[in-house]
């Protein structure tokens, strides 16, 4: 396995690769794997005789200075799980290869961009958006990889590769847990013991709402209510956003809902009382799915 | 000469040429073609093997629809001269291609994109630098010829592709002229007869600037007032922007001129007393050249 730094570079060895008709997928990452990027790396081996993964925090994309400093950053480590899991390349470029002196261009997506964490956190999907392009026009490759955690990241990252007509089938990988049920994310390394244990509010809270779903509930106001109830039990928790959505359009959903609708949560967990972890945001979200309820089958 | 409508079958096409180890050169036209686009292919032709010519009137980068709906578009006789030229693929897509139902996703470069023509003419540039961004991942060219004329678009697309990281060389080709020096544009035949013969008071303008610098004259704000005037005795015309500026930045050139200097000049041109032609907009350039000046040289 190979680690490149320099954009040309990569570029010259997708040229190559191409050249022999075998395909590319590239797996972006900030770092700090776990063995939800490792099942990402599976999926592209799946789809490509190839797999380069990306090393990579990308200023541009963290809203937050401090977040951005503290973000783990595990490289050594990193690169033995890569390897481990059959990539090929490396690409942790030095930030001048990605953001030479004076760079001012940016690639933006619009209505997708805008709510739950574009609200959350102005201009991350334009950092997002930004450094995926720079990513594919370094590697170049035939499919590209990402998590289905971050989901609007990922609807974004869709709609900018079939504007823009980048020639990359963009895949989307299903989220992996812990044994508690939370989302497996660089993040968890940064909470605290009592923090983490309360963690699980997230799973609970969407695991309540799909129970409540299948047994009929369509109130967009009940479901959001008994949501934030459940993330109210943690006492380090305070609730970021909790929203139902189109899955597609990310618009709004109706007040009953009438189809597969998104379940969106964003939480802040506080350092434990004796002064450990930091301050972390989690993400998690499941698509819910209402079928025909009894309430209103014909049966 | 192959026409493809398709961005799926150019990119197909770039694939397998470059499979081949044959290299691609684009040139992206808007049609209504005229010699300064051939000589862009003829550049092209010196760095590739391949030249294709894409011929698209893009709308987003028209902030004014009757110029949009005016624009002349002269498709058949623009196909016989890219294939007398050498090319050997015209990318003509239908709108669908490059703005699919939905399409929100923008491409835009900072400071470089704000003075000139982007002051005069609002989102002008986005759209060049989405609409370029588009193309480049449909041909996978190795090479992109574009005029000197639109001096800011070549430096707003150098810009872009640097900033990115397109694989892509950019080059600029020379700015042809008629007889009477007016640079080659197709918006010329847009001009009733009498502002076509008064268009030539912008190379004039050059002209007078170029001979003043030549004589020792340093100071921006004669040098302007001069191009002016010059502008004045046309009739027909009345001043966009008269501008000095860094050739590189684009920033405001000193009061008084140290090193080349961009002169930039955009000029309306109202439609001939008898109501031929229309309202029409010119642009030119030239970047002139301060030597060291007889009155500060050392003889």
């Amino acid at each position: 396995m190979e680690i490149i730094r320099k954009t040309a570079l990569l570029q010259a060895r997708a040229d190559s690769v191409r050249a022999e008709g075998r395909r590319i997928a590239l797996v972006p990452t900030m770092g700090a794997l776990h063995p939800g990027h490792l099942s990402l790396i599976a999926e592209g081996l799946a789809r490509a005789d190839e797999v380069w993964v990306s090393i990579f925090v990308n200023p541009t994309q963290f809203n937050d200075p401090e977040d951005f400093e503290g973000y783990p950053r595990t490289f050594e480590s990193d690169v033995e799980k890569v390897r481990a899991a059959g990539a090929t390349v490396v690409f942790a470029p030095t930030p001048d290869q990605l953001y030479p002196e004076g760079a001012e261009t940016w690639v933006e997506v619009g209505s997708l961009s805008e709510p739950l964490c574009g609200a959350s956190r102005p201009g991350h999907f334009r950092g997002v958006t930004t450094v995926v392009s720079k990513l594919f026009l370094a590697a170049k490759p035939h499919v590209a990889v990402f998590g289905e955690k971050d989901f609007q990241q990922l609807a974004v990252i869709r709609r900018m590769a079939r504007d823009l007509g980048f020639d990359i089938e963009i895949v989307g990988g299903a989220t992996l847990r812990e044994d508690d049920g939370v989302a497996m994310s660089s993040r968890n390394l940064r909470l605290g013991p009592a923090a983490r244990s309360q963690a699980t509010v997230l799973i609970r809270a969407i695991h309540g709402a799909e129970r409540a779903v299948a047994a009929g509930e369509r109130s967009a106001q009940a479901l959001l209510e008994d949501v934030r109830k459940t993330i109210e039990e943690a006492p380090q928790a305070s609730l970021d956003y909790a929203e139902l959505r189109d899955p597609d359009s990310l618009a709004e959903a109706p007040p009953q809902l009438d189809g597969p609708t998104l379940l969106a949560l964003a939480v802040h967990f506080s350092p434990d009382p004796d002064g450990q972890g930091a301050d972390v945001r989690l993400i998690d979200n499941r698509v819910l799915l209402p079928q025909a309820s009894p309430r209103t089958s014909t049966e």
